[in-house]
């Protein structure tokens, strides 16, 4: 399965762990296990009883499981929150996509680009002129960091994403493969009263994204018309995601998959937002707004909370007018029942 | 048109397809046309009196019809399955995208990867190491191919396609250009109750591929947490399609153009997805489900059967909720009318 | 923040512009502005009295403003039309991506292929066999341009672009970074009855796509099945659109971000298409028509105006019903109210 193949024994992850081993010390580990799989050389983890019952039945290794547990019939660690516990075990196994330190005699690097110390600039990388490049950045295959672009400390650039001119990436941004940072905004106006053509409006602004944020693979984000589109620190974007020219995220929000921000929108902090989720031009989210998944937002909206439908209602409205839709049916039938009982008093009244 | 111009008499067609010909056996036919079209030189099908129809006035130099058909005052071959001879004769056209045999000068491979004999490797092409590149694969300028990737035999990776580390990919194969495979899944917590930031969960499980898989351009399959995402064998995917870490997608489902399947989804077997479908996160979708297009998924559906709407209903159902919401205004106005005749109808009993 | 920082006079701009400047000359001017946002070195546009309020008290260094708008108390241009006079500043500041010119020594060029005079052919480009490029385009670095294909003059391929065989592109189009055209369409039939595996329809048409077109990043545009899926001139596709096989997209069409067009369908001429739009597979779409945001057009559509909703409906139509879908609720509880005063009224007349 993976490449290369560490292994600690139980004894020694109990320890690193900071859990009490129900087992045998000697069992070696090597590798994490979504729960319900079998793997004698995984580990996984439980939280709930409903899960435990999946795990013992499933062939793994060992779980993780919570403080007072006790002996479960396979080996346990236990830890005060097995999760996070196995967020670390995560970690220890965690091997970056390999790439050497230096620069790959491939790259093509512009004299006129500032490159820092302790750089990985990978195979056909083109680093063009008066880029700047922080201390222990990584750059990876294939991508393409356009003129006076400017990466941070510890930077990651994937294979084959491309920055356009003047993109700014904070430290310890990650940038995942084919990700288009910059493109022009989709901005166009009829030549004349006639429309014979559309004549494009130039796009001549810039993209700034802070530190600790990460974009999806395949995601698009658009250079402003004028000034900037602005991604601010801590953000997490999925794949496929559109950002728009001179839109704004807004710290530490959360941006699911095939989700597509208009232009000139600004989208508040701490939001977690669903997949496919569409907030059009020029409207304003508010700081803690939790879009559900396929919801539009069309005008406005400040209230934290939690939102769901087009155009966003409060979840709870929401969700009773999708079980309302889905009962029109029966409401059909209880109007026309209604017609017909009215009809026959009315008659029988005349 | 067509770069290269082969052609074949319409006897020589008609003996290869297993027709019969009606016309003359020297007509020259370049390429396949779709119905409709004008192409002295284009063959094209028809397989109902409609499209004949439609045919027979478009100037096109020949067409497949069954058998029994007669003459038609154009050139036609008889055959017993006009569509099938039409897809025979396309595959007779058809030009794989060219590339050299052998490893071109200008592609990086790592002395540690493992390339068996008989691979087309082309220009700008990054191989990593511990990769393994099976017998007769392909693979086209800028691909990358990430550390301990294992490509089966007859693969094909279209340009700039992106394999992270660990992508498994079985045999005849195809990635269609700028598919990212192995990406990041999108996890991530808070660091603590106070929601300073958000911490990544660490990605580090792999991707696995069956056998007679196509991949769509840009389509983003992400990695597993832990253990592997699964692309079960004959699964067909369209272009900008997202799939979640962890999820499984059953042998021989095809799931259309921007439709996403969330982390932890599983996927049944002879599925048909449409476009723009949102499966959500852990749910599971049997086998010989069709979806059509835009539906929602938001639990469990494992009862085989065709569903639209959000969430997914039978599609009898939802055509009818749909119907009823368009008459929506209709039903607002015989509940006033309702109102107005009950009010008079208590006020005149009263 | 931008690169080169070219600057102007108030003087010489309010002369380029064909405007009355109400100010002193000789400030200096570098950037176009948003509205709203500080910048003493910026120019900005307000068009209404809302928008100059908005611009008065940010701290912009001048304003273009309507004429006969008189002294504002900052600097001011007045001229005919403000927001064209900022467009003709976006168009002075626009600093296309840099492009020596030439063709780069690690470009990898088919001898085959024939390149006119004036081009600029970036570093790691790869251009195969009998494809043609004409006078003055410019080709960014990773662009793959594939055998047979043919683009006019002064066309934009930027970086990562893939042209697969057989795709033509008309004079001063854009094709921005990640966009893939000429993948296969999305055709697959079973085997047989017993549909024990999909077999692959070969897809052998081409691509073509006339002058003034763009091309959003990482938009998806597939080849034909058979002869040609057509952009025609004049048409802008915004980031992350899908095209299927065979369709049609007539000219001086838009159509927004993430938005798909099913295989054989038929978009006409001045459309306007929203965001995350579905047009099925095999449908008619007329000239002259407005589809809002993530509008599903499941059926023929040629009467021009405005629609919205799934299906798509006049958009005073799907207004009205959105607006009454959200008074379910109130229409249960009427509903209730006639039943329950119905009944009291049938038992009161019995």
């Amino acid at each position: 399965m993976e490449t290369t193949t560490r292994s600690w024994t139980l004894g020694e992850l109990a320890n690193i762990l900071g859990g009490t081993l129900e087992g045998p010390t000697e069992t070696r580990i090597c590798r994490p296990i979504p729960a319900g799989l079998a793997d004698p050389e995984g580990l996984t983890f439980a939280e709930s009883p409903e899960f435990l019952t999946k795990v013992l039945d499933s062939g793994v290794g060992a779980v993780l499981v919570p403080k007072g547990s006790g002996a479960l019939g396979i080996p346990s660690i236990e830890v005060d929150r097995p999760r996070a516990a196995f967020g670390h075990f995560l970690a220890l196994c965690h091997r970056p996509l390999p790439i050497d330190a230096g620069i790959h005699p491939t790259a093509v690097i512009s004299p006129e680009a500032e490159i820092e110390p302790g750089v990985s600039i990978g195979a056909y990388v083109v680093v063009e002129r008066l880029a700047k490049i922080g201390k222990g950045t990584r750059i990876y295959p294939f991508a393409y960091i356009g003129e006076g672009c400017s990466l941070g400390e510890k930077v990651c650039v994937f294979p084959h994403a491309v920055l356009y001119q003047d993109v700014a990436i904070g430290d310890r941004s990650i940038v995942h493969a084919g990700a288009v940072i910059g493109a022009d905004g989709f901005g166009f106006g009829w030549d004349s009263p006639s429309r014979t053509r559309r004549v494009k409006v130039p796009q001549v602004g810039r993209v700034t994204i802070g530190s600790d944020v990460e974009v999806g693979a395949l995601t698009a984000i658009d250079r402003a018309t004028a000034g900037e589109t602005l991604i601010e620190q801590g953000v997490k974007l999925d794949n496929l995601v559109q950002i728009g020219h001179n839109s704004v995220i807004g710290e530490h929000s959360v941006i699911a998959g095939q989700t597509a921000v208009g232009g000139s929108s600004k989208v508040g902090r701490r939001n977690e937002i669903g997949g496919q989720v569409a907030i059009t031009d020029h409207v304003e989210v508010g700081d803690d707004v939790y879009l559900a998944g396929r919801t539009g937002v069309t005008k406005d909206l400040f209230e934290p909370g939690v939102y769901w439908g087009v155009p966003a209602k409060p979840i709870i409205t929401a969700k009773r007018i999708s079980n309302l839709t889905m009962k029109l049916p029966e409401m059909n039938k209880r109007i026309k029942e209604l017609e017909a009982r009215l009809a026959e008093l009315e008659q029988r009244t005349k």
